[in-house]
């Protein structure tokens, strides 16, 4: 069944609007009679008959509203740098899919893409469309924040105090993935901070530990693309703390 | 540095032939001099200078040799349902960063990607070069063997019968990865069955118990692309055996 991203709706009714309803009519070709699911980014979700359609929005009368258990409660967030081609895309994509809380697009020194400021502001937006329609492949209810993209130092301002940071490094031999998450508190956020293709130079490293008091840890001894250790440090991090069954 | 798969080496010599020769000469433009990283499957590797390049190889002086410990202990495959455009690629690359053994693709009922014995062939050996790449990114020594598409009644005659397999199923709710992996021992194989897009039918599913004596386990309640849910059953288990830090 199609889901959609609702602003507004009543007691007994939603409405879907914008290019949500652009969707519903002219791609999915949806009509009254119609059944579709929507979610606000509450938590809440809502089944509801299509009753009409104007141009300005489809009218859906509520059949049931529920709040599926379907968030992850350990809110994990990845910062990831700056990275070529569609490895953003792809990670957010997946990321979402997984159950990740945020994204953060990060500068950092041996990221080969530069972003102007249109430029960036651009290319977030089309990051957020991609989480939105990830979340309805993956039947969420909130979709994960992608941030504007950001400098090391404005992560600590971004984020609380109480951030939990990892720094996967393929130069740290010593420490197990799963001793530091055994540190953690699932009660707080976490974050994971993934270098460019060129990794993170040891000036940034030290940053990491100043500015966030990131742990570092291993993720095993094969070299692996930027974009496969983000998604397999969000695994590991989601599968402990027991979000992916 | 350069890394290269070799056929033929003596006490003090090994020797780059066929398309590996031709990377080394005409795309690395590599010449005598340069040192080289080679590996042949057996989980050795040696560093070599070239001494010599004739048109039918580089002949290089072993300088060191080594058995790095950079393969996973636990042989970990997938069988993945025939999927479309480039999601087989995504897994065999980033399975084989990621440090499977192994990868079978599968014809299954709700596979919209038919091939043809001629169409399947050239498949598969486009993905074992894919594999072998992603085995040199890695720093690999050992590459993933990718199979050729299969029919699940072939699955137990590829396999030996200690074989232990999972079935990420987004209908099952009760079966948590980490208790089904507590059963597994990681002395013997394990195989991952991935549905295509469409997921597997409830007679396939009833087929992996009866020919596999697969455990169904969940993911967890958000929905996953096939691609997707390869990447993370696999992180989870090569995790859980310890195989990624």
């Amino acid at each position: 069944m199609h889901r959609f991203k609702i602003q507004s709706k009543d007691e007994r009714t939603f409405f879907v609007t914008g290019e949500e309803l652009h969707h519903l009519v002219k791609v999915l070709r949806l009509r009254p009679g119609d059944k579709i699911k929507a979610f606000d980014n509450t938590g809440a979700e809502w089944l509801g008959i299509i009753e009409f359609i104007s141009e300005d929005m489809a009218s859906c009368r509520i059949i049931a509203e529920g709040y599926p258990e379907v968030e992850a409660k350990t809110n994990v967030y990845i910062a990831m740098g700056l990275a070529k081609g569609e490895k953003m895309e792809w990670v957010i994509q997946k990321g979402t899919e997984l159950g990740m809380a945020g994204f953060v697009p990060l500068r950092t020194s041996r990221s080969v893409v530069q972003l102007d400021h249109k430029k960036a502001e651009n290319r977030v937006k089309r990051w957020q469309k991609i989480a939105s329609e990830a979340v309805k492949q993956a039947r969420r209810v909130v979709e994960p924040k992608i941030f504007p993209v950001a400098d090391w130092a404005e992560l600590p301002e971004i984020f609380p105090a109480n951030m939990q940071w990892l720094l996967p490094y393929e130069e740290e031999k010593n420490t197990l993935f799963s001793n530091i998450l055994q540190e953690f508190d699932s009660n707080y956020p976490i974050g994971i901070l993934i270098g460019p293709e060129g990794g993170f130079t040891p000036e940034e490293v030290a940053k990491t530990k100043e500015l966030l008091n990131a742990r570092s840890v291993s993720l095993g001894p094969r070299i692996l693309r930027t974009e496969t250790a983000a998604l397999a440090a969000l695994v590991m991090v989601l599968a402990f703390f027991g979000e992916l069954g």
